[in-house]
């Protein structure tokens, strides 16, 4: 089987063997904002077309590629769900005769306050990092963090935060980015901005305060992004880690895997590291079994 | 008496009577971003050259005209500060002989954590708006809007958030700009953000929340900057607004002071609008009685 993380700025395809095993993996940043519409079909096979000439006759898609502005959309299924929930729901796409290709629909919540969440593509992650456990905290960092609970082997609610794109808009358009050099590292200096976040006075105040200890050179520039860094992560944490702490699991890649964990550790949690093909198993587990025909 | 409110992005200058009321008032684009280093006399002489050649000899300046980006740098001065603390610290810069033209210093302060808090022309105006009375609540919006708490005729303290510069920001260079239309109007969708800012999850999560209510048809395009407009102010009023209400003196111009009024309103406190011309009474309390010789 063919599984395709196919997310807004790149995707990531996997050729699985029948007991999911991953034989071949490849990227590209070929995502659905670069792909024109009525285009998915001819994308598809340029990312895997030497895979399906080889024999694969199905492929599973998760990601924005289900989304009104990706291939088809695949409306959202609301919480609790599980992979059998989101099996019964996959969505088919037309493609070459003889070759089958589905899309995974994404999940939608609501806070208590009504307020919808969505996701496309997290929940996969989730289900492949879940492996045999029945019940965790996940957390996957990114421009939308989500931080997802699941119970009973299914995703009983999630929360999201727009952290890592309120992090790029406050650096590059504020004039916090003016005393800024360099980017986040998990050091000192991105501890005391996990810190801050604890204090009383708000997020928007703390934003004040990281100028105000440039000025006052109590914050150079080589630490003033690590310091902006923590305290963003350090009040998406402070909000969604439990009182008194408790395990979260580490879901996704690249540098905000390290900030995230380090900033649940500093916060009183314990932080598990997945891997990164989380998104290949799980859409192995939801595959399998799968109407394919 | 000549009185400037000389900021970052504008000048406003008055020529003030001996008791102080204001015989002419103008405002110029030129503030000290747009003066090269050593022009401060040259442009002080083309805003008001002709007020000082028909006989003003004394020029009173505030703002960010005092810090080390203006034309001389008037150190913070710490709280608790009344006029006659800020009298005392005036800074000579030197012009034309016979003319004496003075700096007001900003005040600094910290916050519990320890945390530095600058302003620079804020205080001028909140003296000010004072009048004969002796303590209160003012809040100046803007870019980066102050909180300052006035007790026995001195400011004892202050609070500052980045609301206004990461409005503009969010709304600017994240996904949430690419849902609205038209600016923040005081209305039923900026009451709904500032109810939201209400809620648990905190600011980044809020954040998130805009998105998926435009996502689900539940906020128009053209309520969305409203809604997040009420969304980042009213976070700001409710950690700096004391709980169970109270007055709040709103002092400034512009658009921001019908939203923050409505803000303190649907949060349960009382705002009352102070004018525009705030900064001249404040420099007229300030030069009143100072050493210009």
């Amino acid at each position: 089987m063919i599984a395709i993380d196919w997310g807004t700025s790149s995707a990531r395809a996997y050729r699985l063997g029948p007991d999911g095993t991953i034989r071949e993996r490849r990227e590209t940043g070929r995502g659905i904002l670069h792909v024109p519409p009525g285009g998915f079909a001819a994308a598809l096979w340029d990312l895997v077309g030497d895979w399906i000439a080889a024999g694969e006759r199905r492929a599973l898609l998760s990601g924005m590629v289900g989304s009104r502005q990706g291939w088809q959309e695949a409306p959202y299924r609301p919480c609790p769900a599980g992979p059998g929930d989101l099996r019964a729901a996959l969505v088919a796409v037309p493609f070459e005769p003889g070759v089958s290709v589905r899309i995974v629909p994404g999940l939608s919540d609501a806070d208590a306050a009504g307020v919808p969440e969505v996701m496309r593509g997290e929940e996969v992650q989730v289900f492949g990092a879940l492996g045999l456990r029945e019940a965790g905290l996940f957390c996957l960092p990114g421009s939308h963090s989500k931080w997802v609970r699941v119970r009973e082997g299914r995703i009983g609610g999630f929360t999201t935060g727009l952290t890592g794109e309120a992090f790029a808009a406050l650096r590059g358009h504020t004039i916090l980015g003016r005393m800024m050099e360099g980017e986040p590292e998990p050091g000192e200096a991105f501890d005391a901005g996990v810190r801050r976040a604890r204090d009383p006075g708000g997020l928007l105040h703390h934003l004040f305060g990281t100028r105000a200890l440039g000025l006052f050179g109590r914050l150079a520039p080589a630490e003033a992004a690590s310091y902006l860094s923590g305290l963003l992560i350090g009040h998406d944490v402070r909000e969604n880690l439990p009182k008194g702490g408790g395990i979260v699991d580490l879901v996704g890649s690249g540098p905000l895997m390290a900030l995230y964990a380090r900033a649940v550790a500093e916060s009183g949690g314990e932080a598990r590291l997945g891997d990164a093909d989380a998104a290949a198993r799980g859409l192995a587990l939801i595959g399998e079994g799968a109407e394919w025909a």
